[in-house]
């Protein structure tokens, strides 16, 4: 299905100071300025991953003053910047450092072939020597709060944003508190268990947690093998009829729906949006049968939940840093 | 095991106006009373589930007057009180209700053969109209706010208190803030699922949840026709070396500590304290066996997560309600 997202253009009201909006992923950084104009100015590179354990945060620097001249934005005029990170995170001294196993080469010896021995990157601290305001999430805490200002959970105090996409994150609100953690780390959906399997290792180590068996970058390592490349493949084959790739959804579906349910068990939500490549692409097919798993579940929790996809669609990443930063 | 509570005793400062603490189970309601005494004038009732939906409220009204007969206090210098009671909960204009299966015969037509037709029993309206000041949570955040005052969970802004009991409950506080969710139902820890089990029922409907695997009254009705009439026969055979039985723990702590690590994944915890009667007497054995299953899992979650037993061992349930209106 080719479904796009919803066209929404944010600007900062006129005379507002540009807003710096940086987010962080395991492969690549990119860097975009907020004016009254909206967004301009996006820069990206590979996420630094050689020299000294504060090279993400001087890249991220550096990428700040390009994104600023392609911007037409003065350097010395931006105070604010707000950061959208893949985790986890580790707060050192209340500052947040990375602790990302496919960031850090520190932590899993040189295993994973990467080009350094970093225990953790610096992040919040180089960018507080920088700028004034610096605000450094998880990348499911900023979704939420875009989806709670511009998207699908306005208004909302019992909310979780989850993204089904390469991995499966989600960021959460409960009595109107977002919830952090000791670390800012709250809110691995992906990194729990829901049912039982031994094979499938996710890239956090753990075996048969959520993310092994369902994320985007799950499904060609468990199912290629049977034909099904990627998502975009097992998909295309399901809607044309064919039963294995209809049953292997269902058995993703079983997984996804009791992830879900878990989250409304612990945090008793009224509203969940959906984001993702995953999910918005077959939103069509994945709604109805994850809204199905719920229904009639322990009606104390699930009535009055409501499971709806992304008001910002795939834009939400687009908008996480903004949303961290703009009052 | 026999392992005794510590002996905590809490009084009132002297001149302080006495409160009154209600415990609601799905089987009986106890009422006690606290000054500067300490605790006492405690009765209790099987819980009312026949006349009106107000029968629960008036009974503990009731109750609370016979209460202070016999700690011989005045029933109107009563001012405060506070409620920990079994779920889940309905808000009706911001008043908790009860909409428990097992008191509501409403909820499950009479197929459970209470004596009502009730969806939802009164609490909070009725207490409020005969008292000035009523808290009602749900039991698993009385006794987190005990645990968080007098126990195990003091100073932490980032913890949880779970019970291994004849059910599984929880209260969680994450970033400082004690999670209730829409309608103070945050917290069903013993209704996820973290395995796959399609055979065992639990008493709210689910089928294969963590209570219906490894609560106290989840035992008999799975071991029992294996000789295991319930958890002290089951423990006892396995501390004699019984290898069946032994197989049969491991499982349920596979059960319990896919939970725990559940929790940790999406709270990001500091430390989490146990109690209730299934883990407080099989302590010894169950807390290395749970810490052993968190070992090692993705680090940047577990490491600087401490399980502990509750500071106030048996007596979390007595300190629960006072928890709740103490200042």
């Amino acid at each position: 299905m080719n479904i796009t997202s919803p066209d929404i253009q944010i600007h900062l009201p006129v005379g507002s100071p540009a807003l710096a909006c940086v987010d962080i992923g395991g492969t690549k950084v990119a860097v975009s300025m907020a004016d009254h104009r909206g967004i301009s100015g996006k820069v990206s590179e590979p996420t630094a991953k050689e020299g000294a354990n504060d090279a993400l945060g001087q890249q991220i620097i550096r990428l700040i003053g390009q994104s600023c001249a392609l911007a037409g934005i003065q350097l010395s005029s931006v105070e604010s910047v707000g950061v959208s990170s893949c985790g986890p995170f580790l707060l050192n001294e209340g500052l947040v450092e990375l602790a990302a196993p496919n960031i850090c080469g520190g932590m899993a010896g040189k295993a994973r072939g990467l080009p350094n021995d970093w225990m953790s990157a610096l992040l919040e601290a180089p960018l507080r020597a920088a700028f004034k305001n610096v605000r450094v999430e998880n990348d499911g805490v900023g979704a939420l709060e875009a989806e709670r200002r511009w998207g699908a959970l306005q208004g909302m105090r019992n909310c979780a944003y989850v993204t089904w996409s390469t991995g499966i994150g989600m960021g959460a609100c409960v009595d109107g508190h977002i919830l952090r953690g000791k670390n800012g780390n709250a809110g691995h959906l992906g990194h729990t268990f829901v049912v039982e399997n031994n094979e499938a290792l996710c890239g956090c180590g753990l075996i048969g947690d959520v993310e092994s068996l369902v994320a985007g970058n799950a499904i060609p390592r468990r199912f290629d093998s049977e034909g099904y490349a990627d998502a975009s493949a097992l998909f295309s084959a399901a809607r044309s009829g064919d039963a294995r790739a209809i049953a292997i959804i269902d058995t993703l579906c079983n997984v996804m729906g009791r992830a879900l349910f878990n989250v409304t068990a612990l945090f008793d939500l009224q509203r969940i949006s959906l984001g993702g490549s995953v999910f918005w692409h077959n939103q069509d097919y994945l709604l109805p049968r994850l809204q199905a798993f719920m229904q009639g579940k322990l009606p104390a929790l699930t009535n009055g939940l409501e499971i709806v996809p992304a008001g910002l669609g795939e834009r939400v990443g687009d908008y996480a840093a903004l949303a961290l930063v703009m009052r």
